[in-house]
């Protein structure tokens, strides 16, 4: 049996609901509210990202036959549960921000209103995947700035869960970077997919340049040469002499790449091949990417740091209950005070354009020019407000996310750990 | 369609294929490695997690018509590729170190011996699932360290991927978590689950009273009530006034927990509540854990530092290939020398029987009284040795590391950052 998203969830969620069935509060009208407390150390801002996931699961969340037999499985045998969770189908609202916004500390990025039963069931499956996503997103996000026109290549699936690999990739896209190497990316989001060779297809041959000729035989002389395998200089020497001077690219994966770059350019030149690319990957991040913002580099191929977050794996958001019956509530003992009741938000903008803050507040927000309304409407009584493909999902996505950084103040962009950029006013 | 593992893979796999199938070198006899250079920065040893989900996969890796469709809508349509694709089935072997076992830097801990085209295809989904898992595992264990005898309970779904948190509880289990929150993981892979409720519970609620008193009628007396919604000592008060002094446990999941655990021992004693357990939770890494040792505290909840590998989300493994008909090879350009050839390992043990280095060497090892094998056969001919149910290798799996890390000396305990607590020696 595949997964059913239903079981992806927290035992806690269906006690919760076995008790307020049996004391019959499982149907109050509730508000549930997605937000983060605050962003990752010294980070500027944060991507919202993820939605599209959701949404494309949501209409899924079921238990069948299998997944009650489950729940039995595991000592969850209250009767009057398992026949509520066999009708369940999500029949509540969900509002949000549009995948690829920004945010900030307390935006209101998603919020569920049902009654509690069916609103606190989808609590686990919303955060793993928005905390997730939005997680990449956001490194994402400072490489791709980083990098400033430079394509950047997401190549980390060996380096995260299987599954988030493909998560990865999709988020990845969204905030711009040109493609990725996971071919489920490819099928599942539309996402471009490219990869050539590995070191592995070097040694497999008797010497570098048996391997370079099979490489440009199948794939072409477009294709990309890995020349570090034995003596970068040797390996850019005999990839031209392969592949002529019109070689596509040649790809560096060690050492110090500033140097490597110059050095690997200035031969191609030479060498006639002015128009062959200089790829570089090995390790890096925002502030590698950054660093070779001077040298001869067409594009970068980024693993590890990409898909762990770039030290901040997790978005760090909570899902609340913020109202119950029309009444504001929220959890009052020390530490981790909240807001209770239902948010708007606007992102206000001065008049050149630039966002100057993120407004939430649980009363209507008066307008101003150059406000922008934050929260848009996603499910209405269980239905999706706009069912579109996987694909055009992340197309839409990618293209609001690019809108939408051009307002952020230019020192939003500096790698440099900060403060937020916009400050969270409760109007 | 559900994912194909097949399809959870680096498109480069699948160009360096079609290339070797051209020029005739994929039917090269050719041996894998999967070994870490170094552990993570500080780490003290690593914990090999990840070969039951990897051998549960292998036998559904296959192109079938939609997976070559996909491919070919990826611009993959060389008719030799897809042909030999359509007919693939893995027939080489895999041994490894056994589910469980500690690693250390250069630790062979997975080999796989196939003609090129075979082995070369199992690269990503292998590293996926082995750095992942073993990220996890080994933050866990290091968790399970801190905490002494007292359970550690995963609960970090909502923190990571949906489908990482079923791995990641898998991975808590396996070192030595007593239960995950997580219902999939316990359907999977039959980790026990737990869960009672949370703020969203108390808050659905007229006033906390009738929060817990649905709670215990629902759930029973045996149940943990969440006693830190409004003020700790009132929440305690009335849960004992609820449940009576047979209440099983309460949970803390805010403030400074030494002393809010303290105050709470003393306040359910008077109470004659002597038999309730204190579990806390609140964002606990390794270092929280033990800084709660001298409270008294009968339980810890886990969550974002669990899912995240506290600190190092992946196990940083790499898959090399380092034989081809018999011959080591090895890249040789700066900065990341291998060694070539096929490993045999031992772990070599004192009198006493403390391990004291990992010995890895591509010439056979000449065993010394203490020496234990590593590396173990777990596929021949493409067909597992040994088709155990899932939830049975994760229980072997535990039992294993639960043996094998009675061996460590005792500074692998400390949590401070270290170096590796065994040198891997080269016999």
């Amino acid at each position: 049996m595949p997964t059913a998203p239903a079981l992806l969830t927290d035992r806690y969620e269906l006690t919760m609901l076995a008790a307020a069935l049996a004391d019959g509060t499982a149907g109050r009208d509730c508000v549930f509210e997605v937000f983060a407390r605050r962003l990752p150390h010294g980070r500027r801002y944060g991507v919202f990202a993820g939605t599209g996931r959701l949404l494309e699961a949501l209409p899924h969340f079921r238990f069948g036959d299998e997944e009650l037999a489950t729940l039995r499985d595991q000592g969850l045998t209250d009767r009057r549960l398992l026949d509520w969770l066999a009708d369940f189908r999500f029949g509540g609202d969900v509002d949000g921000y549009a995948e690829g916004e920004l945010f900030f500390p307390g935006s209101p990025v998603l919020t569920v209103r049902a009654p509690f039963g069916e609103g606190v069931l989808l609590e686990t499956l919303a955060l793993s995947i928005l905390n997730h996503d939005s997680a990449i997103a956001a490194a994402a996000a400072r490489m791709v700035a980083a990098a400033c026109e430079r394509p950047c290549i997401e190549m980390g699936s060996r380096r995260t869960h299987e599954q988030a690999a493909v998560a990865a990739a999709r988020a990845a896209h969204l905030v711009g970077f040109a493609a990725s190497s996971n071919l489920e990316a490819g099928r599942r989001y539309g996402v471009p997919t490219t990869g050539t060779s590995a070191h592995a297809f070097t040694l497999l041959h008797d010497d570098e340049r048996a391997a370079f000729r099979a490489q440009v035989e199948t794939l072409g002389t477009g294709t990309t040469l890995l020349v570090d395998t034995y003596d970068v200089e040797q390996g850019i020497r005999t990839a031209i002499e392969v592949a002529g001077p019109g070689l596509g690219a040649i790809r560096l994966d060690s050492g110090d790449l500033p140097t490597l770059a110059s050095r690997a350019r200035e031969l191609l030149d030479e060498l006639g091949a002015t128009g062959t690319r200089v790829i570089v990957t090995s390790d890096l991040d925002e502030y590698a990417i950054a660093g070779l913002l001077a040298a001869p580099v067409d594009g970068y191929g980024v693993g590890t740091s990409l898909v762990t977050g770039s030290g901040a794996p997790t978005a760090g958001m909570v899902y609340k209950l913020v109202e119950r019956d029309g009444v504001p509530v929220a959890k009052r003992s020390e530490g981790k005070n909240s807001v209770g009741g239902r948010k708007h938000a606007v992102r206000r903008h001065g008049a050149d354009g630039t966002a100057t803050a993120e407004v939430v507040s649980s009363a209507p927000i008066e307008p101003r020019t150059g406000d922008r309304d934050l929260v848009i409407p996603l499910v209405r009584d269980g239905a999706l407000c706009d069912d579109v493909a996987p694909p055009e999902a992340l197309r839409r996505a990618r293209a609001h996310h690019a809108r939408v950084r051009e307002a952020l103040p230019a020192e939003a962009w500096a790698l440099s750990r900060g403060e937020s950029v916009l400050e969270t006013l409760t109007a």
